[in-house]
């Protein structure tokens, strides 16, 4: 082949695109590895798309996705134009990085956090700056009190899982009100306190969460953000130069229909989180190390055996888990919360793997 | 409120969102502003889309769609590392002007074009220089022989629905092998010849279509890019810097059935051409002046009212059409071949509305 590096843009060289969790076509695998949720989205999204649905898709869909922005101001009691919708929350956070982060001083994250951060940064060639969690994980706001072009932070935390209570957020915001604190929900709904009721208080707070975890909507790509008419006037204005159409009319109404079935909701994120319980129990009776999650996962540490050896003898045994090979949490394997019955034939696959 | 502009990046103050065509809410509209498809898309699309599909959404989808760009390889006897997919044909395009029209040298399109190409650059801050197409609108592919990093145009173009012979595009290619040359296809299947065939010869040829228009599936935002390995692989990177699942999972399941079923895809756009026909044929014997079209849309001038005239009346009748206040396409109103008792209806309120 001829070199067609020479017809490239030179920023393309400097990508280093993110590696999303491996999504193995082997049936009868018990997938752990990408934070999925265990149930399948409410039966409302299946009976909402219909075959006048279907056919309506020769139309554009609404550029504006406008029943969704209501029904998410309605759900979040907020007014619609202080929401703003994309094709998945990595979407949403990609307009937002180049909305709001490209700026003289750099954007503040923690070191160990979603590892989608400093790729958008090079996409955008922003700088950057990571700030340590301390020595057990914890995010302390106080490390984040210095010049920045803008704060980001997954609450709860992932690949840990922790999360901080919003007495700490508001404390950040009111130290900080010249640079956009963008807080990431994507795991919210299992147990951590949302900042969506200081949206009203703070007009640089944006909150971004996602249909792809606790409402079981992965597979449809649906992001939104919350935050001050100001903050959603950008991000529609770097849409409006992107894609006018990022919302696609099938997932507008799926997402419709997911909102307005709260109670299917509610029950599934009670059921991740008792499972949650029991996983956190039996993994602690086996001796590993675990952090406090109030996410739809677990990050925990074996003892006696290698992270990585352990992940090795699960796949082995068709459970796929994630391991990172990085530095500070090499030791530790991110294990989502799937169905009871998985979480069941996990710790079983751990008793045989240990070491006797 | 307060001035949240203080918050924004610097780039987002020079942004020029793209404004598209209206899609109104009222009903019993005749819609003919935005090249939408008169026929729902294929019924096998429907029949794809099953409880199970639904269900799956619960796990994010292939991140590479590889089903889909399978599909795409063998529909267009290419490799599958010759296919990139994306949400929509403008989120591609976004995509290709980050990764191949960021040079020293300007990117050239015409001076009456799809009005994206100048958003995009202004949102990657790209020199660009218009290429004036010649007095009776045709593209002379002679005027793109100078300096550029990049070369973009629209076969058939648009709005004005004029295509140019393939052995033009050959002839610019061969005169061109250091930039990328985009094809935009979004309507080539209404009677224009595809540069599909000239891929394999030409490295820094790259073509871009849709299911928008031929496929009837405006509504669920898939575009796709045809071109060398080189070139779909700079476009992956910038993909995975961006958003690693773009295509929803009932997205690539619709699609892959749309592709599959060339019988109902072939039958459609042969009554769009038929319907474009009498069109033609009605709007001449009403003193309309129209240019040559091979795309699923007419622009014509009326004669003895102005266009905008005309628009306005159409509207009063419920009729939409496209009619663009810019230098040159003044006079013109663009206008979608939609069913055809749509078209006879147009037919009888421009007889209607036509001076007397």
């Amino acid at each position: 082949m001829t070199d067609t590096r020479r017809l490239w843009s030179e920023a393309v060289n400097r990508l280093e695109p993110y590696v999303p969790g491996e999504q193995p076509k082997a049936q009868k695998l018990i997938k752990l590895n990408t934070n999925e949720n265990a149930f399948p989205p409410s039966p409302a999204v299946h009976r909402a798309l219909t075959a006048a649905e279907v056919d309506r898709l020769r139309l554009y869909p609404d550029p504006n996705s406008q029943k969704l922005v209501n029904t998410l101001a309605d759900y979040y009691c907020l007014t619609p134009d202080q929401v703003f919708v994309g094709n998945g929350s990595d979407e949403v956070l990609a307009h937002a990085f180049y909305a709001f982060f490209q700026q003289a001083q750099p954007l503040l994250f923690p070191d160990v956090s979603y590892s989608f951060y400093p790729v958008y940064c090079n996409l955008y060639d922003i700088r950057f700056q990571k700030v340590p969690l301390r020595e057990d994980f914890s995010l302390v706001v106080d490390d984040y009190l210095q010049p920045n072009g803008g704060i980001i932070f997954p609450n709860p935390n992932a690949p840990t899982g922790m999360a901080i209570p919003l007495a700490d957020i508001r404390r950040l915001l009111i130290a900080n009100r010249d640079s956009v604190v963008l807080i990431d929900e994507a795991y919210v709904d299992f147990g951590a306190e949302s900042a969506v009721s200081l949206i009203n208080e703070f007009d640089n707070l944006l909150v971004v969460q996602t249909t792809s975890k606790s409402r079981s909507l992965a597979g449809l790509r649906l992001g939104y953000a919350l935050g001050s008419a100001g903050l959603i006037e950008a991000l529609g204005r770097v849409k409006n130069s992107f894609n006018s159409y990022p919302v696609d009319h099938l997932a507008e109404v799926a997402a419709v229909a997911a909102f307005n079935d709260d109670d299917y909701f509610q029950n599934a994120c009670t059921q991740v989180i008792a499972t949650r319980a029991y996983t956190v129990a039996e993994l602690k009776a086996l001796g590993f190390d675990l952090l406090p999650s109030q996410a739809n996962f677990v990050f925990a540490k074996p003892q006696g055996q290698s992270a990585k050896a352990v992940f090795d003898a699960l796949r082995e045994r068709s459970i796929i888990v994630r391991y990172f090979d990085k530095p500070r949490i090499g030791d530790y394997l991110r294990i989502s919360i799937g169905a009871q019955s998985d979480m069941e034939a996990l710790i079983a696959a751990l008793k045989d793997i240990a070491p006797h």
